[in-house]
């Protein structure tokens, strides 16, 4: 554990990187090995390449116009829920073949830590506060279980849909340990996989590495991104082999109301003979701050917001549309060969991205110091980086309100992506589903609740002419079904048709609860 | 003033409507004077029938089902930015031509008081906090100054376009106090009218018209839809005849981003030859709380969200778009002859609607009281009601983010509809026209801005790879530009092209002024 006869002095010296031992002789015996132990690991000749290629490719792109060289997703690559409608339950029934035949496995990128949710567990343990007080985490495992009886149903023998989990090294324990005592929510232990993403330090605008403190490096997870060369080192490739899984649907822990391995997306992709897809969702306001899926230089990828010029946000088609409307969610359909084609091929020519952020540091006092301007920059992959080495590209359009409503923020800081917007929008869908399952809401005096509550969605449009039946702000109405009884809005009607029915209201595998406020 | 001599108690008696009297004797001088004033001044039998037709329209098209006789808006009478964008210059050529020659009015509803806003002066004098301090009337007016600018430049003959604004007995005198004191905003004092919307009592459930104390009735305006009594009763029609108005536009007053007498609009309805037009955003949402223009019977109206289902609601053409996605937002176009004619001959065959409300009372000790649930009801019709008698109706689609954003709530209560998203929505727009006008934003660093700020619109969808450059929220850029510079971005391009720019921006008559921050 010597800096100098085990050669990690010379080594720091050949990569500029000396300063990670400026306060050795301040460390604590167990410090020293600690920090011993991370630099040993490290290999900052690699690690300085990133910095270098990363910031050359930043610092081109940035004063390079996007804008010419941008070309929307034709529309015979494109499938959506809106305008394809007559193909979606041929759709629904390849999708639910391959997931009968054990082909299909979900991965699950949860390697973030819910820093701006001001959580510091994994986010996947978070609880939005429905009613059943579920975790993001349950509710996905859940829709897994289901979907495994969805497809026995149909196919008639057993399958399974193996669940692999991304996690870093920030969330790796703790995310295991919470699968475990809740007895891996009813799924078969084997078929649940946990795996590492790679971590990366934090770097000056000088390519110098950052301390966190006198003995420790600023490290961050490197990006979802970092999901391909994960799944190469640690063996994740090989047992998808081994299982025989044929498509992989990707996807974000955030998204509460995430259609995990949707059998009407998957079965999209597969009759398309797709190798990689994305599922979007419509931009429709040019100014929204989301990445767009098309093609630059004939081949796909996301162009960032902020890559974006306004003149292109705001092109439209003939139709009226947005031109470039294909907004990108995180999730993804994938064929097995192409993931490992891109694994063992494709994954070392991926540039890292700089994210220009604010790094706490001690400064040559030992002082932590926390900056009030980015000082330093990380550098991340990003999982829709491959886009560009498909063979065959697909997009799926389906709708907001029905598949997408991330969580990233506290409820306290911002009204967007919050707890509250999470839990507003599943139970939104939830009501949905009873009203369309023939189901009615009735409040306390026995009267039938329209069903379009007020400020029913955000952005809603209110105008001055429709404040009839109620005072105030009528929040959707609290329901909650369990994925244990439907995945999608299937097999409600025998529960709920032609009821009248008060919230809030729970449907579990147990049946049709009303739990009405003070009892009863 | 004795109730007995002067045949009050014998006219309240034959109405059902005694009990007004009850505290007779327990008031004051004064406030007997009033109460007998407010008393001798009303038509009980007339208000007694809209209290009996209004409750049975009520309950009979609670039971009745809207959806069958629902018919979405035919695309011939539909004008659409986003979809006609090839007759938009023309549109707004014949528009400003009508403008020019004097034929244009507005109208503006501004009777309700920012009860919900916690303001307890007119909405038009609320400032949303825009770098110039500017009210809602001020950037209103200054809108119709500059058309009349844009118009005289195109006919070099000086126009008028008057400007009518209804209040209601809570509001006219501050209002006109107001307008007074800023010397009508440029504005020519004979060309900005005041009138008088009506009042009606508050009754309970059983008819009884309900005391707000003992010798006070409870009264309200009676909806946005008293316009056309008042336009009657007040002299307004024959004002507009003598100064030759043929076209009207109509609007609420809370809408900061509102085209007041949009000459494209305006242009739209004329070549049209409509005698009645809508202006509406699309409604993508199905569960979005808004009313939708559509057919009934035949017959163009406004179904509210309360009265429509959810399959309905969820029903969309073959282009993938909501079938019924006209979303009203309170601004009409009438034809001057069009408007007599609903004054002169529909108005009383208008029905009023019930809003059943939560409304103080004195109970028969004389307490006042005020309920935790609806209590009674007040009669309204609205603006829009007289969609069914137009000849020629049309409807004119625009994006919400460029000319709707209306100020409902307070900015504790709820995150829709409050002083800061009417703020961001300003800013966001006059930020678009200055990239659109070639002007460039530039932060503290001297870098460019992306075009697209994080959190740019409302209701953004931002995901995991989208964290470059910024962290936190990056708010839309401070950017304000006076009506009397640009009415809808045209002109801007002798001030911005080409030059880097840095927030906090304005854009006045007196030139272009960066107010940086803590001095410079």
């Amino acid at each position: 554990m010597d800096p100098n006869t085990s050669g990690l002095v010379q080594k720091l010296a050949e990569a500029g990187q000396s300063h990670l031992l400026q306060f050795w002789k301040e460390l604590s015996t167990k410090e020293q090995q600690e920090l011993f132990q991370d630099l040993q690991g490290m290999d900052f000749l690699e690690i300085n390449k990133f910095f270098k290629s990363a910031m050359e490719t930043s610092s081109s792109t940035k004063h390079e116009k996007m804008d010419g060289r941008m070309e929307p997703v034709p529309r015979e690559v494109l499938g959506s829920v809106t305008r394809d409608r007559e193909s979606l339950k041929d759709w629904e029934a390849k999708g639910l073949d391959c997931i009968g035949q054990s082909k299909v496995a979900v991965l699950l990128l949860a390697g973030g830590q819910g820093t701006r949710l001001g959580f510091s567990h994994p986010k996947g343990m978070y609880d939005v506060g429905l009613p059943s007080h579920k975790t993001l985490f349950q509710i996905q495992a859940e829709r897994i279980l289901k979907l495994q009886q969805l497809a026995k149903q149909k196919t008639t023998v057993n399958c399974c849909v193996p669940w692999y989990i991304m996690t870093s090294g920030r969330t790796m324990e703790s995310t295991k340990n919470f699968f475990s005592e809740h007895k891996y929510f009813g799924l078969d232990k084997d078929n649940v996989i946990f795996f590492q993403q790679g971590m990366l330090p934090a770097m000056d605008y000088n390519g110098k590495i950052i301390l966190e403190s006198q003995g420790k490096l600023s490290m961050a997870p490197d990006g979802n991104g970092g999901l391909y060369r994960a799944l190469g080192n640690q063996g994740i490739l090989d047992d998808m082999q081994r299982r025989g899984v044929e498509f992989i649907h990707v996807y974000c822990v955030d998204n509460i109301l995430v259609k995990v391995a949707d059998p009407t997306f998957i079965g999209f992709c597969v009759q398309k003979g797709a190798d990689c897809g994305a599922k979007v969702v419509e931009k429709t306001n040019p100014t929204e701050a989301v990445g767009v899926v098309c093609k630059v230089d004939g081949r796909y990828q996301v162009v960032e917001y902020s890559e974006i010029t306004l003149a292109t946000a705001e092109k439209r088609s003939s139709d009226g549309r947005l031109m470039f409307s294909a907004g990108n969610v995180a999730n993804h359909f994938f064929s097995f060969s192409f993931l490992r084609d891109v694994v063992q091929e494709y994954e070392p020519q991926l540039q890292h991205h700089v994210a220009q952020k604010k790094i706490p540091f001690v400064d040559v006092q030992g002082h932590i110091i926390t900056p009030e301007k980015p000082n330093g920059i990380k550098m991340e992959k990003f999982v829709f980086d491959i886009f560009q080495f498909a063979k065959t590209f697909v997009v799926y359009e389906v709708l907001r309100e029905d598949e997408f409503s991330p969580l990233k923020n506290a409820d306290a800081q911002d009204g967007k992506d919050t707890p509250t917007t999470a839990r507003h929008a599943l139970m939104s869908l939830h009501h949905r589903w009873v009203l369309n399952a023939g189901g009615h809401f009735i409040d306390e005096n026995g009267r039938r609740v329209p069903a379009i509550p007020r400020d029913g969605a955000a952005g809603s449009v209110t105008d001055d002419g429709n404040r009839n039946l109620k005072d105030g702000t009528d929040l959707p109405i609290k329901c909650e079904i369990s994925p244990l009884v439907s995945y999608a809005g299937e097999g409600l009607e025998k529960l709920v048709k032609g009821r009248e029915l008060q919230a809030t209201l729970m449907i579990d595998e147990h049946g049709v609860h009303e739990l009405v406020k003070n009892g009863v």
